[in-house]
């Protein structure tokens, strides 16, 4: 089974390059709501679940414990840009558990942008793996294992008790069992595990709303939605998707991407949950794909809708910054969502 | 029509993404020797084509006439990475046409290496147009308006002197009609006519052996041939496919790589042209597919089949160097391959 063309690249009037995807909307009771494509097929979530695997570090009360406040705790559900103030709140966090950045396991990384890099070289450094994009919630998982009372190294390997926790909740909220056979190594060393789409729109579903959540765990959800949506910036950072879609909807929807073209989201007053993956891998496409369904799902005030006209259908442009062509969604997939909206709505 | 997926990635033992794409395999007597997919619809080329757009600039005399030796000639052909000696090269082509840098109508843009970003950095520079990837095709641009008494100001206009012998050109190798409605902007600011790929696997497949051209374009093909073989670095750069391919089956093919997963290559020995797309734009599967179209047709010795092991069958790695996954192409486009490479052979 092929799974559709969502997003065409064009150039002048032809159509350049074709991205297919899978789409999973869910309601609160965990019911589906849309679904494109194959979204049975197991989908590496990468990046995409940071929030959900940030729950045990606030239900535990190590968050607490260690004083994280909301822009830390943003950090730790984030794939930030390596810029000075992600760079920063991470080394708090980890300065906040006693530990100094030689804990984190994983891994170096030249910041995203090209400003960030030219501040490294002239202060005569290279990157650390505080400039990691995922040093926040590595440093999130250090904190839980220093208030578990766990060794902290070795946490990112899978029989390590904060990846057993976190394998614990995604078991819960996705409703799949995570076996070995469908866990692969991410790019900053910790387990992922390859999960339908239906599961990842259910648990997102949920974490949006707090329903058919236990307490603990809904307050949790809501104090890790506030914090991002509050905190965008520290989400992404300059110029991304993630943190342009949540400061422009003000804490009405949630969004992270992953890599691999994988984008997650929580509109709570819809009640609705979304996974999606481009099949390709490719983030231009996954971003494209998630702001057509934010622009036909909700009701958009006139700045929601400028932005989403540019998120939509972001330009092709020359090295001299002249408009080429554009990404967007084909008029199929908007049909497929507008009717899927006008009757969830 | 579904072109067939070609190249997975995978993650652990899962198929992570997936890339389609379609290719085009002709002889030198214009006949096809193997299409997948729909190698009809229209397609651009963008730099996968360099060399046949250097043409113009050998037969007409230009190259003589402004002492172009080899290694400029290969940089004319080149996407390269804006290392120094690339940089260097390009400077000295406009120098020997009497111009400077600011007669580059391709924009800036920084180097492809962080290396070559932070020297630019230490030395207090931003990047320039010699930096641009297609700086050496632009300068061979220059280099004919120049020759031939043309403006160089609007070199990178359809209606340029230039354009108008590269476009006429290309009519004559590919067969095709280029029209308004067909034709975009390249990413350096030139026109890129969109051609099917059947078109350009029939002009590699001439280019690579000067059948069915007049002489002095047998010449100047066998020239550019020589050069960008002769001068693999120069073409694209460190650790880059192209060089890696051409210096590696010494002057044995010639491989082009464009961007949105073009790529182009002829092998002379078995008198073939191939013309590739990945539908969705990803490089690492254009290239996956191009190693797997040569490991299936050329008779290899060791040093080819090491080379070739790497290229397709590149590693996805972690931030710390682990091997996550693979990026292969798939058994089915094995098959084909092989099947059509035994009848060929």
């Amino acid at each position: 089974m092929s799974n559709p063309v969502l997003v065409e690249v064009t150039r002048g009037d032809v159509v350049e390059s074709r991205h297919r995807g899978a789409i999973a909307i869910f309601d609160a009771n965990g019911a589906p709501v849309l679904r494109i494509g194959d979204t049975g097929r197991r989908v590496f979530p990468r990046s995409a679940i940071k929030a959900l695997q940030a729950l045990p570090l606030v239900e535990s009360g190590a968050a607490d414990a260690l004083d994280y406040d909301a822009a830390e705790l943003a950090l730790a559900c984030s794939s930030h840009n390596g810029e000075e103030r992600h760079v920063n709140a991470a080394r708090v966090m980890l300065i906040k558990a006693g530990l100094e950045e030689d804990a984190l396991e994983c891994g170096p990384q030249w910041p995203s942008r090209v400003e960030d890099v030219a501040d490294l070289v002239r202060a005569g450094e290279t990157p650390c793996a505080l400039h990691n994009n995922c040093s926040g919630k590595h440093a999130g998982f250090l904190g839980l294992a220093k208030v578990l009372g766990a060794p902290t190294r070795g946490y990112v390997l899978p029989d390590h008790p904060v990846q057993q926790e976190i394998k614990a909740v995604l078991e819960t909220l996705t409703g799949d069992t995570l076996t070995p056979d469908i866990c692969g190594i991410d790019g900053c060393a910790i387990p992922t595990f390859a999960t339908p789409l239906d599961g990842f729109a259910r648990a997102f579903a949920a974490f949006g709303t707090g329903e058919n959540l236990e307490p603990l765990r809904a307050e949790a959800a809501r104090r890790l939605y506030d914090a991002c949506v509050d905190n965008a910036y520290m989400v992404a950072g300059t110029d991304r998707f993630c943190t342009r879609a949540m400061a422009g909807f003000r804490r009405r929807v949630f969004v992270k991407t992953g890599a691999e073209g994988v984008f997650c989201a929580a509109i709570p007053e819809l009640g609705l949950g979304i996974a999606l993956k481009c099949d390709d891998g490719a983030s231009r496409a996954s971003e494209v794909m998630m702001a057509s369904i934010l622009e036909a799902f909700l009701d958009l005030n006139d700045a929601e809708k400028a932005l989403l006209e540019d998120l939509t259908q972001p330009a092709i442009k020359t090295r001299l910054d002249v408009k080429a062509g554009v990404i967007r969604p084909t008029s199929d997939f908007l049909t497929d969502l507008r009717r899927a909206a006008s009757v969830s709505i």
